[in-house]
């Protein structure tokens, strides 16, 4: 091993366990915290994002990075110099970024974040205009820092800090013929019979299904001696440190769908986090996920590529009925099946199915690119949302709560994150099939509760190799094929048109 | 307001808040931590630790506290002059053990209490012996580190870690005459009847116990809003930071007065933690408690002198019987009263009634005082317990898991923290009787179930004041009286008499 590189990596965990120990305060936050915390809480979350900025950016972590390019032990070593060229990717763009820039972001997100909240209330984007106008010069200012990437535009340096690598060109290539797919599928089954959603709308009792919740997840290998589930208003999964995979749910009584699969999504990012090598390269590009959307390919698949499946149902009905003292009785793993899959536009992006889901991540990506092009302004926003709205999904916004004021994203200055949303479903899907490939008797395996085919096959083509490659380059490794839309259509299209009888 | 105090302060605060994250951490921990995250959480500690103390004696700190101590508006105001020169006290403090012996300590620390564990299990004094011999070594070494107090002795050195200004001479001084007393007493009431135990041997499941230990919080003025209750195996109060005071406590089925006086007791600890003026001084010492002995006579004195109190029986029975849900029908106050008030000797500490519990106190203290005098060595130590065990509390130790291998504290080397526990109950009595004289009607009040007038006098005299003063400096202020064994004595004695019908 290289002492350079163990140098460097020594330093890089030492920092890592300070963001850990702030992820805790953020975990704790959504969890167990007093109220009346709150100020205290925002203090120690500064103070150690002051911490830790400054130690990937010191004179000292530069000296290490240099030494570790300049040693013919690392440059010999793919895995090494991978590592070492994300470390210095991460290491440029962050000391690009000056300081006051970074602090007044910071203070206009919280300002803006609770006028986004005021003005979803009032359903009144003017309200919001102002503050939406300035966060978005403000992303200008920091893309500008960064710099255009290389055969990109300016909106790329944005999208590199959720995906690393990714092209908005790219994702326009691979979007545009999904739309027009999707839409057509809509249209197709518009002309079939809606499944019955009434296996959906049982009451349980939240420890019911709580308790569903910590079976499925142990059945589908997530490691509860190494994590938790908690309950918390906005479900998230946090990599805390090694060892230490949190994921969060919320319960409906009626529904509880929503907090099954909320659970299996957590669960796959979990998965993942579980999944990277973290013993032995925390802090280390080697011991990180590679971006967002390869993040939301493992809680996709868990979720939609598994969980919506017959062959789960036929596994899960009778343990899911156990659980919640006989309220299935009587309906089939056919009919769970089908009123888990549905096709119908609405209006809330974490409301919409499957299918539809897509065409919200879309336009909000088409909106971004416009903004950044200078193509449109943030005033022309909900007129186009509307039209969007319309043209995709063929529905008619009421009012801009229900449009382009309902996600928090964009009053926290999170631009260019929406597209790893369907990013996830697209390598999702690409990484199904290959699964199916090696495994033609999943749906066998699947049906008795089996899925160590899925997550072996993870873990070894995609855990394992923390961020050795772009999103990209390991997607065609792994599948034999550029990521592309047909995939997730072919999954699509199957599963509606056998679910609305087409 | 001197700017130099400000900066000094704002510095100070900063530390704090980093400290305050890895008391979070050590909460969670105990509470929620999944096993497997045990080293990270390790890994985490340590590095907090090091910046932290990194922090406390750097030459920054150093320079801020000289411009501290030069400024003539610091020397004219009596608030901040006494916080400067705690700052300095622990400044010396801290910069006088070198990094290699808190090193080598914290590192015998973590073996010498997995041997003590195996020992206490096994019985074997033999096992432990070489460990402790070692920490007793090393602790001797930190205590000349220190430097032996003014008027003082090696021992105090360490004294000085849990209680600034305790010395051992005068703590001799008052226990002496307590033992003596004490001892007379127990003689004295075993001539009496024993009081009947039966109202603490119902079956309470732990869910009422819990709901009971909230409503118990409320009323005697915890703000939960500002702070939790958890169940861990061993029951603490971390007061995380401003806003945020956690409490822990432990149920157990049969012996619900466990859970009841655990969390009074916890909640006495967290009521100083709420009371001091931590927003405005959080890091300073006017945000910080004095010291052990005094935190523990806010515990105590919730747990003791109100909590088994007959007054608080007459106003809690009908409270708790309903939460327990008629489990206690037919029994009375009075009865509850008498079963929560034994003076009956037994082996181990942390299961001693409120009357043996400080003999189990004094004997530690003894053993700790003639090891640092070297009057005997650690071999000497499980004949020297038996002896007084014998001598104090008439009672023969059957093997040394139940006698001097019982507690945890000397593996982790805390030398020097007994005593505390007794000071916490001789100061509890103390200000409870100048708490009486200022509000003569206070059974009455007590037993309507309003505890303000203890809340509020501990706030003003107590919890108000930070760190401005020592303990014995602040208990003669505020009593009117050095700090004495009398108060206590007339305190067990005139209940002891009473419920053993002497």
């Amino acid at each position: 091993m290289s002492s350079a590189y163990a140098e460097l990596a020594a330093y890089a965990r030492k920092t890592a366990t300070f963001e850990s120990l702030a992820r805790l305060g953020g975990w704790d936050q959504e969890t167990y915290m007093p109220a009346k915390a709150a100020e205290a809480r925002g203090e120690q979350m500064s103070a150690m994002a002051e911490l830790t900025h400054q130690r990937w950016t010191s004179e000292e972590f530069a000296r290490l990075l240099e030494a570790g390019e300049a040693d013919p032990q690392v440059a010999g070593d793919a895995r090494l110099s991978a590592s070492v060229r994300m470390f210095r990717r991460d290491f440029d763009r962050r000391s690009r970024v000056p300081a006051d820039l970074v602090a007044e972001i910071a203070r206009h997100q919280s300002a803006s974040q609770q006028v986004w909240k005021k003005a979803r209330e009032a359903s009144d984007f003017e309200m919001f205009r102002p503050y939406l106008e300035k966060m978005i010069a403000l992303m200008r200012r920091k893309a500008e820092c960064y710099g255009i990437p290389e055969g990109g535009e300016l909106y790329d340096a944005l999208l590199e800090d959720y995906e690393p690598g990714a092209r908005a060109s790219r994702i326009e290539a691979i979007f545009t013929p999904l739309r027009e797919r999707l839409a057509g599928l809509l249209r197709e089954i518009a002309r079939g019979t809606a499944p019955s959603e009434a296996p959906l709308e049982v009451r349980v009792p939240e420890q019911a299904q709580h308790a569903l919740g910590l079976f499925v997840l142990r059945a589908i290998g997530f490691d509860l001696e190494a994590g938790r589930l908690d309950t918390t208003t906005h479900p998230f999964c946090e990599g805390l440190a090694p060892g230490d995979t949190r994921l969060t749910t919320r319960y409906r009584e009626q529904r509880f769908s929503d907090a099954l699969y909320g659970t299996m999504h957590e669960g796959g990012h979990g998965l993942y986090e579980q999944g990277l090598p973290k013993d032995r390269h925390f802090g280390e590009p080697l011991g990180e996920a590679i971006g967002l959307g390869m993040h939301e390919s493992q809680s996709r698949m868990w979720e939609n590529f598994v969980g919506r499946s017959r062959a789960f149902w036929e596994w899960l009905l009778p343990h899911a009925n156990r659980h919640f003292d006989g309220a299935l009785d009587g309906f089939t793993p056919l009919d769970l099946y089908r009123a888990t899959n549905t096709g119908k536009a609405s209006l809330i992006r974490v409301e919409a199915d499957e299918a539809t889901y897509n065409m919200h991540v879309m336009l909000r990506f088409e909106i971004e690119r416009a903004l950044f092009r200078g193509e449109i302004e943030a005033a022309d926003i909900p007129g186009l949302w509307n039209e969007k709205m319309r043209e995709y999904l063929g529905i008619e916004v009421p009012d801009d709560a229900r449009g382009c004021l309902q996600d928090v994203h964009w009053s926290f200055g999170l631009l260019g994150y929406f597209p790893t949303y369907t990013l996830g479903n697209l390598h999702a899907a690409q990484q199904f099939e290959a699964i199916r490939r090696a495994h033609p008797d999943l749906d066998d395996q699947m049906a008795r509760g089996e899925f160590g085919a899925v997550l072996s096959w993870t873990r070894e083509h995609i855990h394992a190799k923390g961020r050795q490659f772009l999103s990209d380059e390991l997607c065609e490794q792994i599948t034999g094929e550029p990521l592309s839309a047909d995939p997730l259509m072919r999954h699509l299209e199957g599963k509606l048109r056998e679910v609305y009888g087409i």
